[in-house]
C-alpha cells in the first residue's frame, strides 16, 4: 500500500475536487480486490448540505448497490482517518482494508476497525495534510 | 422509553411507509432533547438502488445539517437494530441515547454504542418483527 497506488491517487483527486468546490476536502475511493476501482467520491457536506455525505459515504453510494462477494478483499482508500460512521460502513461492507491518507487532523474510528478484524494503513500522506491545514486556515468555523 | 413515544411511533411509520413502497421496511426518527422530531426516514435502498441510505441515514440527512449542539440529548429511535454504520452515525452526532424497536431479525453495532457511552434501549416491539419477518418471506432474496 503506498502513495502511488491507483485507489489512493484517486482518493487524493477527489479530496482537490471537493476543495476546488469550496467544500470540505475529503476524498475516498473503493477499489476491489483485483485492483480495479468501484467508485470514488468526496465530502459534499457543504456542497449539498449533507449531513451523511462523508467521502467514504459518497463513494460507496457512486459504487451503487454490488453483490456481497464485490466488497470481499476490497480496499478503501481515504484522504483522511474515517469518521464512526464511515468506518462503520466498511465494517458493514466487509472490506479487507482501510488505507488512511493521514490521521494528524483526526482520528476516527481506526481502533473499531482493528477490532473488527479490518487491516488499517496509515500513510501520512503530506498533500493530504497541507490540503486540511489549508482548509482549516481558511474556514475555521467550517472544520 | 416506550412504544406509545412520538420518535418511536414516527420510526414505526416510516417502516410502514417504506413497507408500502416496496423496500427494506425499517424506519428511524431523530428526537431532540425536548421531544421534538428533528427529522425522520426509512430504509431507501431498493426505491433509490442506495448502498448507503439506510433509515437512520436517511433521518439524519433529512434532518439537514444542524448545529453539534442540537444533537445533544436527542434520541435516534430506529426500528430494527442499528447495523455498524448507523450506530457509528449516531456516535458522529453523539447521540444520547438509541430506542431499537426490535433486535431479533438482526443485531447490529449495540455493543459500539453502549462502549461509547450511548444508552441502548430495545423495545422487543411486536410490529417491528412482524414487518420483517413478512419482509423476509415475501423478499428472501432482498433481505
Amino acid at each position: 500500500m503506498s502513495e502511488s497506488d491507483p485507489g489512493f491517487v484517486a482518493a487524493l483527486e477527489e479530496a482537490k475536487a471537493g476543495f476546488a468546490e469550496g467544500g470540505v476536502p475529503i476524498g475516498a475511493c473503493l477499489v476491489s480486490r483485483d485492483g480495479s476501482i468501484l467508485g470514488r467520491g468526496h465530502n459534499m457536506r457543504i456542497q449539498k448540505g449533507s449531513a451523511t455525505l462523508h467521502a467514504e459515504i459518497s463513494a460507496l453510494e457512486n459504487t451503487g448497490r454490488l453483490p456481497a462477494n464485490a466488497y470481499e478483499g476490497a480496499t478503501m482508500y481515504t484522504s483522511l482517518s474515517p469518521c464512526e460512521m464511515c468506518s462503520g460502513a466498511c465494517i458493514l461492507y466487509k472490506v479487507k482494508r482501510v488505507v488512511v491518507g493521514e490521521n494528524k487532523t483526526f482520528v476516527g474510528g481506526e481502533e473499531h476497525l482493528r477490532r473488527k478484524g479490518i487491516e488499517v494503513v496509515v500513510l501520512e500522506n503530506e498533500e493530504c495534510k497541507a490540503l486540511m491545514a489549508r482548509f482549516i486556515a481558511e474556514k475555521p468555523n467550517v472544520w
